[in-house]
């Protein structure tokens, strides 16, 4: 028995009849569904739904799905996206000195919480080399400078092409992607050591420690050409106290951080975020 | 225009078409689909769901919708409840001395939170009549003995069907209802001053003190006739430390029950909560 | 038995013997130390402490207290603030037209939870006179227009010293004070409707729904010329998802700020918040 | 200049002058107090207390300072403990199949946030001898059966004595430990996959499942010879819906448990827990 699933992410206009129509697709094909989850947006009038149905039994082939959809998505003025469960997307991890996020992503793509593959990870300091050979994963080692960030940034597209990568995660990279980077490559997902919009930029711990905040957070999101603007897909926080010093905030903040991006990460390849606007859908 | 929905609450063994079957059913008589939400159970083959449509432009009248549904409902072995947003179901609240519940409750009610009507308080103490006057709600003071238990829940029994009531809540009634109260009258919301299945029983914060927790809880849930052990709504926790008494434990609790008790009784007026065997789906 | 205590709240340059010549003055005294916890700020170089012991067995009266410990503090030049558990603050709130953050606070003032007396409610609204009436509390509609703002002030001014007010609780005034109100009177804490620094200013809510956040909060402080700058006391949060509309986030929001502002006064109430810099240090 | 600091964890019957006495032993000898936390139990009539101070500028060498102290604890009936700041213990880690606690360890002793050195793995099961071999760990493969138990325990207790063992921790080792091996060894820390008191013993994320909790947790605590009963250090907790599966609250428990058994782990290595009866106290 195949137990692969097909997902469909559709987001249009709202209208009458939407979950019918939909479900009528999957039903009169054979499909067993099994989630749905839709949501009307009454701000802009946005209907988006995610549906996951199990290919056994389904009366189209994989490659006939996306045509056939394709009808029924037109009229509505529907953009969509189809994702089969097997399929095993490709990850490039940006790291810069810090350890946590890699470290917690290796894990959890060892542990299969995470289906993908680390297949190359790229930073701008030599220092975790050591960590990516001790379970060999690729590590290119290109530092930038204000001078060589553009040249910098074509090797780093041509590595994606060449590694085949679907996904670049910036795990504490800190390092600012240039425009042009994120108009070539635009699947990318950032940690970001603060509770968006409170503190973006630089310096977040030592800039929460100044305020006296009660409370610090990190925040998952996709990138975008606006720095710390992109669309949020999750956010967590934890208490800090007087006796936190600016190295105890960034000893939670590590805790934070790497379990918000794993969260962040698995979501996007669960096909569970749906980016409208500067806004996500996250399908639970 | 009519801004009042319709909600259906459905659940009835997984096979295939369900979402189609229901969704065609709205469509076809013209509704407009707002919140829907399914959930399949695989452990237990049950498909349950949540559908809310408006009746603006619906071509079925009111009474119509049910007998409708029914022949949707029979082939699909389908167990079902109909309600309409406007609806104002009425409330006994149950209480003993302790007033935060009760005051947090009246304070929801007044601020339309809840859509319901407090019509009804019962306490076998006298002292929150005070405040019942305050709000100039009847209040009526049945003290329970072990000799005359029986006699007074046919007194309340009488007072329910007498005031016409739809919920009775117990905010912090601090008695145990007999099997026979339960089987006469079913909807009956609890809260418990514990993280169940912890601490079941009397003195949950003594005893959570004497085990040297370091977090308290609260449980929502529907009573039945195991103390304790109905289906949970909601639930919340609180972080202590060792500089909390006992007394302490208390209070930070107080903070919790009346926001997870008023919680659940929120999900329940707005017709979110679905039970199956001893479990809930509580539809976001 | 006497079971009134007294304590000290001090900050001063940190030095060696701090703790040893502060416990000593109790000791020697004939004083039972029941709470005492220290803290030391390494970047600013101060030392801030809380002590409190019982009355009871002390071997100075009340009023020879405060110049014996005189003696003592001048030469560490240390600031400190002496407070009897017995005294009973009185509170002036002021509210807008919402009434949860007062309805919040009088249910702790009469459960004992405060230990202060609500003397008098301040509002630019009539709204919840009704309010007040029900719980016997004076009352003053002081509406503030760009013209009467520094009149109207200066009778609230007045108010403060006829009902010789200890402390002003800002339960959603949703008015900013002057610098002159602000530098007349400075025992104010405000509840702010964010995570500061997230979303200071006007609506809130409105902006985090429109950032995307997954997570909101509130924020308790007192009150500086600074808009929305004074130093923190407390701060809380709670998660939302997309199908939280601003209504919704306004609805959550509410429970956050009343629990977070009555935190806030309550710990200021027991004498356990100490202000540095832009900073608070909270005893626990 | 030497930043190493010493630190002592007191517990004795509550009188008047302790802060006093304890303060003036270190002040006495020229000691700089960097950390002071006291509590009282009134319930126990306990004094317990935590005290750190800074070496450099102390008048008496290490060696004489427990002497110096029990001279002072003595007549106040006092047990103490003495630590010094540079101390590094030996770690044991003991698994079972899972490696999200173990792998979790090893990246909060390589970052430096544990100070501490994992000397030893032991195991029922092969299968983390490959991760212990990419962290060049000693590895000790030791199947337990009904059988064998107590043999495999002597070699054990051989093995912590070989490697100089301080602190065993159980990283979800999934064995009972027999009461004759916690009485030959006593520094023990388990991590336990519930919030006990709820679901003590096997398989605690299934019976959580059935019973339709929306909030489960973790307990790390020091291992006694009841099983699942010895004092708590911390514990954490995470919320979960009708959608999750217990495949679900195994992987969200994951990330529960290794945190909640690091945090305690580095409590303990900071000599910030004091244990009395069956409780702890955690200075912060």
């Amino acid at each position: 028995m195949n137990l692969t699933t097909a997902t469909l992410l559709i987001s249009c206009p709202d209208q009458r009849g939407l979950v019918a129509k939909i479900a009528n697709f999957i039903y009169a094909n054979g499909g067993n569904i099994i989630h749905a989850d839709h949501h009307t947006d009454f701000t802009s009038g946005l209907f988006l739904t995610r549906i996951e149905w199990q290919l056994d039994g389904f009366n189209l082939p994989r490659e006939l799905i996306g045509p056939a959809f394709h009808a029924i998505a037109q009229p509505l003025a529907a953009s969509w996206q189809l994702h089969f469960s097997d399929a095993v997307p490709r990850l490039a991890i940006w790291v810069s000195r810090q350890d946590h996020c890699l470290f917690d992503l290796i894990w959890r793509q060892r542990s299969g919480e995470l289906q993908a593959e680390i297949s190359l990870i790229i930073s701008n300091h030599p220092d975790l080399k050591e960590l990516a050979d001790r379970f060999e994963i690729d590590y290119y080692y290109l530092p930038v400078t204000h001078e060589n960030k553009l040249a910098q940034e074509a090797r780093e597209l041509e590595l994606l092409q060449t590694y085949k990568i679907d996904l670049v995660v910036l795990a504490k990279y800190m390092q600012v992607l240039s425009p042009h980077f994120v108009q070539q490559f635009s699947h990318v997902i950032n940690i970001h050591h603060s509770f968006l919009p409170a503190f973006p930029g630089a310096n977040p711990y030592q800039r929460a420690y100044e305020r006296g905040v009660k409370i610090i957070g990190a925040t998952a999101h996709y990138v975008t050409v606006d720095l710390d603007e992109g669309p949020i897909i999750e956010q967590d926080v934890v208490r800090v106290n007087h006796r936190d010093t600016v190295a105890d905030l960034i000893r939670k903040g590590k805790d934070l951080e790497r379990v918000v991006l794993a969260r962040a990460v698995r979501l996007h390849l669960q096909n569970r975020v749906l980016v409208y606007g500067n806004r996500t859908v996250v399908f639970g």
